[in-house]
């Protein structure tokens, strides 16, 4: 007789993690009419980016949503970029495989770090339209690809459907995905604003956008100054486990424990590794891949008393203070600007990331508070715009590390009435490995250290803000004050002449004067 | 020379789903000291208790968690359950093998969905303490097996290290994993309050909790009722896309199409199916393998157009107002106590789901606030406890579809003010599959059905509770009005008495008279 566990196991299945993705594409941001559409833009906008940036060209994007067969959620995402071109034979894995691509493994910091973007846009338009996916690509040598691309569920594999080569001497990647049962609309949540949002992150990214209706929209790129290409950071001894070290031990080409652990991690010469495997007890002539879990284990542990440099910075590429308040300026057109961009910290020991901070009061800031269409008139109040590496995050607000910072500032303070003010705050976190909470990355998680660091800055930008608020409230005082003499100090001149029988006497130098004072500029 | 491209896409790799999760640990709930150290209580328990209940019987589960050589942040970690074994072939790909399991493919009420939560905590457990879990297990049968189990990451495998066997004649299954890095606190993010929620939502349900040290608690079942077994349910046909529709047909045993719809698919009759092939111009005879995309949009369109009823709920396994109140009661001691337990609602077209909630007002009612130790004295203000499909959710509050919908009401309409009132929210959703945002499974998603629903089911229950608190405030003024009365009329019938000169009346009647008028005695 079977026994129940056997009864029971019977229905043990394994699964593909395009499969698992494929039931529950609301954990990659497919869900709602407006967020997947926006979600399907996203993915192939953060690659385009990241392509031509480690390509070493100035960004050009185009995105185009076309209806299709005038249906009413039935639409055509075409994203084109000018970056690098996909070689033939990598197509069906860059589209068709999920946890497969050239970010995954490297600690650098780009917009994708997963291996799964690109390819869930992929699965959401096959499995909404049942088309697939088509990929135009050169790689500049005068051959253009166009393929279509499925993905194989179960196998989690791309397959290429039909295969056409022509000349042509172009360069860059177009992708194009078919997907019912999505809306298009220009709120907050939609295509708009996500690229109106990257426009103002990202200044040296040109892109056209052409919406279902036809409209074109030229977000310009403000500088022509090419980024420098991003690089890889290795791990520093701080951030990393035992584990990690096993890992990296693995797969070094370092032959013994001091080459291995002077080549793969950053900020160790060889004298402190040498130094380290002392402390630890570990032969420094070891062959890496025969260490043990202790040894490694004793080596983290070395690396915590020993002396070294902070872990480097140099990979990360914040937007800078400047760019912030030019893009925030040119897009809300504000009374009041101004940015910080504050010195690189680390988080979990030794993942290195960098807080940068906007502040806009007045214009069109504080206009697209949530739930709102940006083009409706309206109320104000305070607006958070979120960025993890230049990207926006325009979903899960509430769960993110930025707005809990934003929340747990006492706002008064500040001389800010958060319900009311037309106040918009910009918050980009720029790291190698920004800690998302989900596999849609739409929100960044608590870890204490980004929390505390995004709570500091802000609140170092909002005393800038303060001291301006202070000077506005002083000047509208003055003026009212001005005002005042202004208007009554020829009347009293007047009369006073009058009585004493005299000739009215010129007064503008004493008004000048008097306003001159007001304005604070006799007061040094 | 190489193009640009070919030098980039050097880089491209493939990843294992246990490589992806390894590193963004975070999205299964690997995050802080204490979260991690709960979340492996979280992922043994539920599938604990999920298992018990499949082999129906009563779950007998217990918990310990054990200091290792007396370090602060180094547990291990124990669960044993009298569910049915698992048999030794299966070890491997349940504990080292992520996207394996029995429920990820079945639409079933149960706490696991995923086929990642044991497999998730078995590699926290590898990469922070570099041990692998160990595992005994007997299906009953006279035999027992002990192994050590690992995960290959690189090749998301289970492996086995050792193993032992030798008769007993015990059925379940005990699995012990060792953790560094992870704290313990009796705090609301803890695994003792994780336990005591799980205690209120399954009174049938009985825990031995072994804390590092060494108290131990006893959480018992308050019933001896075996729930029935889960059962798992059929997709209903308003729930599925044409995608759904031909993976269905792909795996089906149906020779042709009708047989296909009425065997797969719930509510369905071979007459409504012959009716659905004709009026989506399918020949019914067709072999469902040989469905195109074209056909499986017409029969989902199809579908909309004929009757059917509405999805079965006979799946779902609420806890019942009756229960939810006795555990309220049991655990917070309240003054006033309600639940209730709406009818099955469907979101997304077809996929059911119910939502119970439950409000207790007074006693320890609302102490357990965020942030604070659920022993701590001080203050009060309304508490939100939530649970899907009777597991607690307690991290991850800000982004779940429960937290909204509280949010989203008007409490003072309901004479609470919810800053100070003592006052817990028990709010349960029920459902073959909960849409939960992330693979850490700790929030619902704002699904508009089962937003709107919970919304609905909480303003029911906070209507019985401004009766009872209007009821609470009369009452309070009776006694007031009955105490100046009592206070007052022996006084006014003395001095009455002896300015008419007469004999002091005997005034107990009347008083007695009064205060049962004010306490509602003869109001009928």
């Amino acid at each position: 007789m079977k026994t129940m566990a056997e009864e029971l196991f019977k229905e043990f299945r394994e699964h593909s993690v395009s499969e698992f993705f494929r039931k529950n594409a609301a954990m990659l941001g497919y869900t709602g009419k407006i967020r997947s559409l926006t979600t399907i833009v996203h993915e192939g906008v953060t690659n385009s980016i990241d392509a031509a940036e480690e390509t070493g060209v100035l960004p050009k994007i185009s995105v185009m949503i076309k209806r299709v067969n005038d249906e009413p959620e039935h639409f055509r995402i075409v994203v084109e970029d000018n970056a690098s071109g996909i070689p033939r034979e990598y197509i069906p894995n860059v589209f068709g495989k999920m946890l497969a691509g050239t970010k995954l493994h490297r600690y650098m910091q780009s917009r994708g770090q997963q291996g799964i973007g690109v390819s869930g846009s992929v699965m959401f338009g096959q499995i909404t339209s049942g088309k697939p996916a088509t990929v135009t690509t050169s790689t500049g040598k005068g051959e253009i690809v166009r393929a279509d691309v499925m993905i194989d569920v179960d196998r989690n594999e791309g397959k290429i459907l039909n295969e056409e080569k022509f000349k042509g001497k172009w360069q860059g990647t177009r992708v194009e995905i078919e997907a019912k049962g999505v809306s298009y609309m220009r709120s907050r949540y939609g295509p708009f604003n996500y690229l109106r949002m990257t426009a103002i992150s990202n200044p040296h990214v040109h892109i056209t956008f052409v919406e279902p209706d036809g409209t074109l929209t030229v977000f310009e790129n403000a500088t022509d100054k090419v980024p420098e290409r991003p690089k890889p950071m290795p791990l520093h001894p701080w951030g990393i486990m035992s584990d990690d070290l096993l890992i990296l031990a693995k797969h070094t080409k370092g032959r013994n424990v001091v080459n291995f652990l002077s080549a793969e991690l950053s900020r160790v010469s060889k004298r402190k590794a040498e130094e380290v495997c002392k402390l630890a007890d570990v032969p420094p002539n070891k062959k890496p891949s025969q260490l043990t879990w202790e040894e490694a284990e004793r080596i983290v542990s070395a690396f915590k008393q020993v002396k070294l440099y902070a872990p480097p910075t140099s990979g990360l590429r914040p937007i800078g203070a400047a760019d912030i308040e030019s893009g925030m300026r040119q897009i809300l057109n504000p009374e009041f600007v101004y940015a910080i961009n504050r010195p690189p910290k680390v988080y979990r020991g030794g993942l290195p990331f960098i807080v940068e901070v906007g502040v806009a009061y007045g214009g069109s800031a504080g206009k697209m508070t949530e739930g709102k269409g940006e083009n409706e008139e309206g109320e104000t109040g305070m607006e958070l715009i979120r960025f993890a590496n230049r990207a926006p995050l325009i979903f899960d607000q509430g769960g993110c590390a930025i707005t809990t910072a934003m929340r747990s500032i006492d706002w008064r303070r500040y001389g800010v009435d958060s319900a009311t003010a037309p106040l918009t705050l910009f918050v980009n976190v720029a790291s190698a490995y920004v800690p998302y909470t989900s596999a849609g990355k739409q929100s960044i998680a608590d870890e204490p250290e980004v929390l505390d660091e995004v709570r500091t800055a802000i609140m170092e930008a909002a005393r800038e803000l303060r001291r301006f608020l202070y000077r506005k409230i002083k000047t509208k005082e003055r003026q009212e004050r001005a005002g005042v003499f202004e208007k009554y100090l020829p009347i009293i001149a007047q009369k006073a002449a009058r009585l004493a029988g005299v000739k009215e006497p010129d007064i503008k130098p004493l008004l000048k004067k008097v306003a001159g004072v007001e304005n604070g500029e006799e007061e040094n």
